[in-house]
């Protein structure tokens, strides 16, 4: 049977998952969050995550440069590690290329090796490889993070509220004025929203701030967007969600940009990926004492935009009282 | 400058080591070696590698099942950390698949997973993609080894013995094999030379049987062929060497193998690739003690077939006194 006749990659992912979870003791957590967890023989925690990115699957040489294509996969390895309540170490990374541009290389290491320095973390290693087709880079990240601080995506309840850092949406926003105007058009025109999509910055500070005193009962990272990622995140923790529309944190910015594409703002930020931003589940006692340990400290906003329910369900509540399920699933395959 | 006008894979490799080797002081040792070397906060030593397969460039379908192609992309990273001195704890794998046969993926993460349980190691994450183009398969590993105990390619000294465990050059007479005569027809032929090139059995306890009381000055995989990968040990040590080729440690089946396929032997033992042996700088003093170890602990022959000499050359010497420089270096771009 061929991938796509037996469910595309979920169906992998979950034969994958059921099949080969390891059950070592030493394994705190294997497969199935942001990142697995690991025990040193010294009793710390490390945190590993890994990444694959293919040419014309998972991005475009037309509309990222060489730069911001090394800065964003290594932060999106970094958002993962900090989605764990954790801080990045060290990465390794393998890249497979044609026959490219030496300085397509360089510009691409340059671009890693930035985003790493700026959280603290080294490019210890890698492997350089030719390939016959599409460009090839996979990231490898290891952080640590203290024993009980670490967030996973199983422990949401109902009656915790759902948290968001900073704004939903630009990401793709990003994404479509630079396939719409084209890349120097569209940086030009809509800078921040365009670095939005080029150059995320994962929100490790904005972890740390909110994990202090153990105040984030579940988190993960939105990389596939609120409407996948939010089911992901009750599916693992069998509960529902109920988000409201008119709490979406949506910038003017943003706003602009959907003005020259001719699209609503709000699907943008209830669809969007690849905003980076952290999703977190947190108790509603607790949600002021998070808002302004992250506010203060990082100068990110961050909001509640619902609560977790009893259920399974995840669905978006507009003021007029409608509810529409959250989209689910996107597909390669 | 394209990659093939720079100097190809190598130059590519000098680049980035160059410009972006950590400086970090949680940084023992990164890129250059068989793996980086990192220090968890507990102080113990951490080793990870990575390794990036393309088909096509790496491997065939043709010529390797799913189950020995997961068996080897683990293996040959496991060798690694094994040339660290250390044992393996965790995998991390990426793929990038078109939409091939779910059965494929499935044999693919049992040869990964065995190998990992026979050694000890255990895969706990990873990332599952879809490529429009040839597979694609990472492998990072981690590894952990004892302060003191890690072995580098930088500390070969003149007057170390060349040590080398098992028997060269079947792993290519296996490719070879199974070149010329298809999968099925070799594999029944050959057994054991075509089972050397599809599911290479990395020497972790052969390392780790050496490395006790300290006695291995100097060690790396041989993965690449002694014709390349001892030249590389020179390089970063800074060492010449000569290697016998009366010693060579060439088996019977290499003979019988060779003479099928009408090549020479020694030219299979010096040059060829993927046998992932274990290529030791031992002092001679100490070389009685290392082979008795390894041999009884592990029952895998291991033999002194040269020295480290001053200088930079690398040569071969023949019975008859003449002398021939190691071959250097293959080319993917």
């Amino acid at each position: 049977m061929r991938i796509s006749e037996f469910g595309g990659e979920p169906a992998i992912i979950r034969l994958i998952e059921g099949k080969y979870a390891a059950t070592d003791d030493r394994v705190v957590l294997a497969f199935g969050d942001d990142a697995a967890l690991v025990r040193a023989s010294g009793g710390k925690l490390i945190i590993v995550t890994t990444d694959l990115l293919a040419e014309n699957t998972h991005f475009r040489r037309d509309i990222i440069d060489p730069y911001s294509l090394g800065w964003k996969s290594v932060a999106a390895n970094i958002s993962d590690i900090a989605a764990m309540g954790g801080i990045p170490t060290f990465g390794l990374v393998s890249i497979a290329v044609p026959d490219i541009e030496v300085e397509f290389v360089e510009r691409l290491y340059d671009g890693m090796n930035d985003v790493s320095a700026r959280f603290g973390s080294a490019i210890v290693g890698g492997d350089t490889n030719f390939i016959k087709g599409p460009i090839v880079i996979n990231v490898a990240q290891l952080g640590e993070v203290e024993e009980g601080r670490q967030t996973l995506r199983s422990t949401a309840r109902p009656g915790h509220k759902i948290v968001v850092t900073g704004h939903l949406g630009e990401s793709l926003a990003g994404f479509k004025l630079l396939d719409k105007f084209g890349f120097e058009a569209a940086r030009t025109d809509f800078p921040e929203i365009v670095e939005r999509h080029i150059r995320p910055v994962p929100r490790v500070q904005e972890a740390r701030a909110a994990t202090e005193h153990n105040r984030v009962r579940a988190m993960m990272d939105l990389s596939d967007g609120l409407g996948i990622d939010l089911p992901k995140l009750c599916a693992a923790s069998g509960v529902g969600a109920r988000v409201y529309v008119d709490k979406l944190p949506i910038s003017s910015a943003l706003k602009h940009a959907a003005a020259d594409l001719d699209v609503d703002p709000t699907a943008l930020a209830a669809s969007g990926g690849e905003d980076y931003e952290l999703l977190m589940a947190v108790d509603p006692s607790d949600v002021e004492a998070v808002v302004q340990s992250v506010e203060e400290k990082t100068g990110t906003t961050i909001r509640d935009i619902g609560e977790f329910v009893e259920g399974q369900d995840a669905v978006l509540v507009y003021p007029d009282g409608r509810e529409t399920p959250m989209e689910t699933g996107w597909k390669h395959f």
